[in-house]
């Protein structure tokens, strides 16, 4: 394969084509120096790093896109295909912590993250097929692991390194990463609210098709029914600021309406507590308010929200540490030993003894 | 240009190279069909297509990264390049809207968007050059215009199509998109709480260096100048929790206190007033708050954020239009003649007699 970066038969936008050698006689260097200079690889001083790129810059001269591929099937590029509405997107900051923790191994490593947003299952397949088959990526985080999801064995298929954002899982044909005893957060919420003497707890949670959600409800009904207590109800939402709001005022218009209401995440704890607020209730006084996720947020609210840290920024350095490893990164993967732990705050109280009617 | 898809000297991972005509002929089409399954190009039957890609998978079939850029020049990726540090990024919820804005334009059109953090203006420098070296993007959103702004001409050199997010501006060498008349909300926000009888308006600001930063503060300034009034105070801050709440602290801890805080954004506005309730003043009873952005949070609240409505969203998908338009996309520009406005909710109300003490 040759290493050349000089392709005469691609011209530039402009029609020309200067070539790679008038560049290194221009900056007085090797041609080979150029190509350094443009892969950031070698040893070259920044000075002359920096003369060379100059010059190439002045001299309308740039390694043509097939010459880069060729000189390097590295892209330093990852993806990460998130399958939302695009408002939910901006309406959960859950995934800005993700991509927060990904970026801070990723930024200081020089790679970028590719951000695809896809409406269903069949789109986020073909996008892999395509980023694969075209080279647009080094490998891929997959989020919210399904139930039955295949998309493990098409990114081995495909040949693209990938990590699963989920509960570990062994059987898995790419690496997972996630807190393990994914129950445990919420088993500790529902202690909590038991021992301040809520008997009458529901539960607003995510779409019913999420891995998390189902662990999730799961645990919160394990939970309540080891401790002989039905629970009040549980409504599924789309994550939707709108939904979190309109499930909260249901609940709360009920004769035997909960004195808890737990939240499958912070930004729908937030908008909840807020009704709640709206309609006379006081926080934790009337009513006791759980979140989910531990955003920055939470903790400057008043009252402050009890939540359950899952460590989402952790997590996403943790995905992007095992994939930059199997892209050949020189990192070791860290070690998720953790579990999601509840962060009591100023949102949960003792149950009233009847409800403010 | 050579349109063929086969580079027999260009072994696959596996050390095989299937061909682009066993595929064809396993799939029943001609080599062409096979090429614009790949590319997503042609009148393919969604079935045909899926077969085609499909076949090519069994076989280990892919196009190779180079023979894909000689087959075409377009990514369709375009980058964003955020300089902030990483854990700002997590906290303020104003780049999921840029983002989501940005996606809703490029999802449906089979777009990615290039995420890159970078820590400084010499490493953002060196970033562009690198990724259109390498042929990484069609082009890319500046965030962030600076007062002082090196990028567009550097954009313009490397031939890499860019839009500039902020005020429009006829003299840079690329096109920025923003609403007209920054300062408008700023105006309407004090004119608002003047009308309400504050006299005693500090502004909690961001960075100094930031374009939008110097806009909103002289409008603020020119505002209250106008009035006769002059500001309790302005703080800089580096838009974090943290530095919202420091200030707001800061701000209420003295003698001759605001009655009314304006926040540079909504984040800090959220934080600010949580900050007040907590040490005892009521919103907008003892004080009033304002925001900056109309997140979706805002509206759910209680009380519901004062705020100003920059469309965040909209001015990203109009960026994203531009970007699109200007790499060969059979999209219309949108003309954003609007301006930033006042959105009056509930954490404003008129000035107390006295602040409380």
């Amino acid at each position: 394969m040759s290493t050349s970066t000089e392709e005469p038969g691609t011209p530039d936008r402009a029609g020309r084509r200067p070539t790679i050698k008038a560049v290194a006689a221009a900056a007085g260097v090797s041609t080979a120096a150029v190509s350094q200079a443009f892969n950031d690889k070698g040893r070259l001083s920044s000075t002359t790093r920096r003369r060379i790129l100059d010059t190439a810059l002045e001299l309308g001269w740039s390694p043509s896109a097939p010459a880069a591929a060729l000189r390097s099937a590295r892209t330093r590029t990852l993806a990460l295909v998130v399958r939302r509405p695009t408002d939910v997107l901006g309406a959960d900051p859950h995934f800005s912590e993700l991509i927060t923790g990904i970026e801070g191994e990723l930024a200081p490593r020089g790679y970028g993250l590719l951000l695809h947003l896809v409406a269903g299952a069949q789109e986020e397949n073909v996008l892999y097929e395509r980023l694969a088959a075209e080279g647009r990526v080094d490998g891929a985080v997959l989020t919210d692991a399904r139930a039955v999801d295949p998309r493990p064995a098409l990114l081995a298929r495909l040949g693209l390194p990938a990590v699963l954002l989920g509960a570990p899982d062994r059987a898995a044909a790419v690496p997972s990463v996630g807190l393990g005893q994914q129950g445990a957060g919420v088993e500790e919420v529902v202690a909590h609210l038991l021992e301040l003497g809520h008997r009458r707890i529901a539960y607003v949670a995510g779409p019913e098709e999420l891995q998390h959600t189902r662990l999730r409800h799961g645990a919160f009904d394990a939970a309540l029914r080891a401790a002989g207590v039905r629970p009040v109800a549980v409504l599924h939402t789309d994550f939707s600021e709108v939904s979190a709001v309109a499930a909260t005022v249901a609940l709360l218009d009920t004769a035997d309406r909960p004195t808890a209401i737990v939240y499958a995440n912070d930004s729908m704890a937030v908008c909840g507590m807020g009704a709640a607020q709206r309609a006379g209730l006081r926080v934790p006084r009337d009513l006791s308010v759980v979140g989910y996720d531990n955003l920055p947020l939470g903790r400057w609210l008043h009252p402050r929200l009890t939540t359950v840290d899952q460590q989402v920024q952790r997590v996403g350095a943790a995905a992007a540490r095992v994939l930059l490893a199997r892209c050949g990164e020189d990192v070791e993967a860290e070690r998720l030993d953790d579990r999601p732990r509840l962060v009591v705050r100023e949102s949960t109280g003792p149950a009233p003894r009847r409800p403010a009617s």
